[in-house]
């Protein structure tokens, strides 16, 4: 497998996830095939990006059938679920971080919270989705060689949190604050900005009526 | 403004959000200038496709000096920011649902949660965030025209509600449950899934370290 993946462009592998949310949602529904077109408009991918992508994975789409749903999603749970669970340390214990230790992350991958903290001595000792809370100024002592990290702390300890977590090795950060944070070159962060969010649901709704693009010929 | 708009194409619009993301991140940072390779490696877009998105907008960077954040910038805002406050509600005021009221929706777009709905007694006739919560039985009648939801209640709900909110008037659905939901082909619906984005971080951090990124050749 290390040999097929290396063939990936990793702008290519960038998008597995996008596609492979979308292919699994089809697969639920029952529905056997899929047109690039379908895809473009869901994933937010052009057509011509998601043909050359498939190509790599061997998948070619033919004309006025599509791609199969059950193929390509055999191959992106294989590439993308890992053997190894990953695990993941939650930071800030409030209503976003209570939501994701409630959200059951085993389901569907390998990731794994297996310790919280948080600075409110309230929650600390407490245990939330069954993940012990511990007190933030036990950080770098109770990390344990986890090496990503959830941050929904409030924005103005996120850079400090941030680079706390650096500083004990953390090498990867999902970033839920509004903050921008910094972090070496070698650290990834993802940011996730619930207002960005529905900010382009509001744009799209504006610009694009998906009746419009229903207009657009079918490939 | 209208006329520069109908010039770039949908999927080209798509990115915008992303990329006036960053580039807002650069500003605060006070950076002067960026290369479609730092863009490319934040917002998973390659760095040919950013080159002709950004050609669109007028914005040829020049090499060795990259694209200028400011004017990037102000185009952005002036696109993305649209006179009119687009009226939100708030379905399911648990965890997620209170940390997105708690959020200051208003400080950089026009996007504002103006009711929020639950079905717990204890919630409803409350205010979060400063925002009333409504019961849910009340949902077609204390709407109001507002055409945007965003979705945060259990997934064993999220269909029965969405079905609900659609036939209320709803066109857009921000979807923060892990349900994939379906509704009509003129409902636009954005998923986010924060498993998926957890999974999405892990498979970057085992397969692209940042080190190896850092030896591509500089644009």
């Amino acid at each position: 497998m290390d040999i097929e993946q290396t063939k990936i462009p990793q702008a290519t592998a960038k998008r597995l996830p996008l596609y492979y949310r979308f292919l699994n949602n089809l697969h639920t529904q029952g529905k056997l095939r899929v047109s690039s077109k379908e895809l473009s408009e869901a994933v937010k991918v052009d057509s011509a990006t998601i043909r050359r992508d498939f190509s790599y994975f061997g998948a070619l789409g033919k004309k006025g059938y599509g791609y199969n749903v059950e193929y390509l999603l055999s191959f992106f749970r294989k590439t993308l679920d890992q053997d190894e669970t990953t695990r993941v340390a939650l930071i800030g214990v409030g209503n976003l971080g209570t939501a994701f230790l409630n959200y059951n992350f085993m389901k569907n991958n390998n990731t794994k919270i297996e310790i919280a903290f948080d600075a409110n001595e309230e929650r600390v000792g407490t245990e939330v989705g069954g993940v012990d809370v511990e007190h933030i100024d036990h950080l770098e002592e109770k990390l344990g060689g986890i090496s990503v990290a959830i941050l929904t702390v409030p924005s103005s300890a996120a850079q400090g949190i941030a680079d706390r977590l650096v500083k004990a090795g953390i090498s990867g950060i999902l970033n839920f604050t509004p903050a921008r944070i910094s972090v070496p070159s070698d650290v990834r962060v993802h940011h996730i900005d619930l207002a960005i969010e529905l900010q382009a649901l509001v744009y799209f709704l504006k610009h694009y009526p998906l009746d419009e693009e229903n207009i657009e010929e079918e490939e």
